[in-house]
């Protein structure tokens, strides 16, 4: 935890937070802070600061009250959304919080014909239980702007009526494809504003999928021969537009 | 599992393979093989190529006996090798999967100040623990050539005796470090040779690990502010490389 976040509502009047969870805990036992202390904290989707210690109950059950100050604007938002069909639950909170950290600005969970059903029923699509891990991956990246999940159930309303209304906030949309021949820089165009990239379920896309895809204005790379699970290249393809959009910037 | 492995000695002089273990149960359940189907197979750091089914017993314990043919050599050698200070035991496992699916040579694990001295003690250090790793994440690439993992217990003996005779194999050689102004497109020399990354220990390398690195002849990159976690950061670093490495192979 680099950052401790709050939410808005936890703010009282006069800028204090009382913390009484695994917050307090942090800065108890992690960050061994004394009263008079500053932690870096945050609120989730607002501005970031120092909360200043006030008063620290140090045995359990741990409280901690701090003076809030926030001096700092948020992080700009991530250029890279991500466009994911949707992985075991398991798999799904590891990629959220890892996605998180690394900054994205949407992830759209959505449905394919290699998706195991059951997947949709799992409690994690529940904001209560995904929100903790975004909070999760912010607090290590010291963030404070979440994600937005958005999930769609239905392949084709997803890809012939929500896409097209979508498409056109990027200035490159591209989807990973073993198949394809083409190398992901010669997908992205030369001024990049904001990437989506696509990443299918364990044992790729269907055809018929690929080429729903690509009807939309997607176009398809390949990053080798080697096949990855889906978190790795998740994690991985970020990297790889990351760098080339920084590689762009700086010449 | 992409593909099957076996080790060389599990052949037979007439080159059959019986599997009784997982393996078995992966025809029998996942690929739902019969008599008379190809799997695709490998020989750990060996040839590729296919097992012809001969005999399968259905039921556990499951028993399938295949005819091989190698036929295909295995995947160049990786290009990309990773320095790691050696990570708590839970996560060194995924690293293990993930970096070799991904494609490394050689995974040098050393110790540094902020690593957990008791890291040391893991089981997971041990041959026969950590090598399932590493065939599990050639079997999800479709790779045979086990990267090599050598341990360095003590820093300085690493970095004053052993990093200078290695360091000649390598074009670049390159070490993640949030401090600093270089990003990793200007650490990378133009004619992309063999490339070694280092990645630190949650928490950092601290200053005089720095320093020995950079008399070293290592160049220090960073990735941006925010903060990673270490298995985060080792994929997303091999993605980044790797971009570099094709985007300059194919101008």
């Amino acid at each position: 935890m680099n950052i401790i976040l709050f939410e808005k509502e936890e703010l009282t009047p006069d800028n204090h937070v009382i913390f009484n969870d695994h917050r307090a805990k942090h800065i108890v036992k992690i960050l061994q802070s004394e009263v008079g202390d500053s932690v870096r904290v945050g609120e989730v989707n607002g501005a970031m600061g120092t909360g200043n210690v006030l008063t620290i109950h140090r045995k359990y059950p741990f409280i901690v009250e701090l003076a809030v100050t926030l001096s700092d604007s948020p992080a700009s938002q991530p250029a890279i959304d991500l466009l994911l069909a949707l992985p075991r639950p398991i798999m799904l909170k590891r990629i959220l919080t890892q996605v998180t950290a690394l900054g994205v600005g949407t992830i759209y969970l959505i449905n394919a014909n290699r998706v195991e059903k059951s997947f949709w029923d799992a409690g994690i699509l529940k904001e209560e239980e995904y929100r903790p891990h975004l909070i999760h991956g912010l607090e290590q990246a010291v963030d404070t702007r979440l994600p937005d999940v958005r999930m769609c159930r239905h392949f084709r309303p997803f890809v012939e009526d929500y896409l097209p209304k979508i498409c056109g906030n990027y200035s490159s949309l591209v989807l990973a494809h073993p198949n394809s021949d083409k190398s992901l820089s010669h997908c992205l165009v030369e001024d990049y504003g904001k990437v989506l990239y696509a990443v299918g379920p364990e044992g790729g896309w269907v055809d018929f999928e690929v080429e729903k895809f690509l009807n939309r204005g997607l176009q398809s790379f390949s990053i080798g021969r080697r096949i990855l699970k889906v978190d790795t290249a998740v994690v991985a393809i970020h990297g790889r537009i990351s760098q080339l959009m920084e590689s762009k910037m700086s010449f």
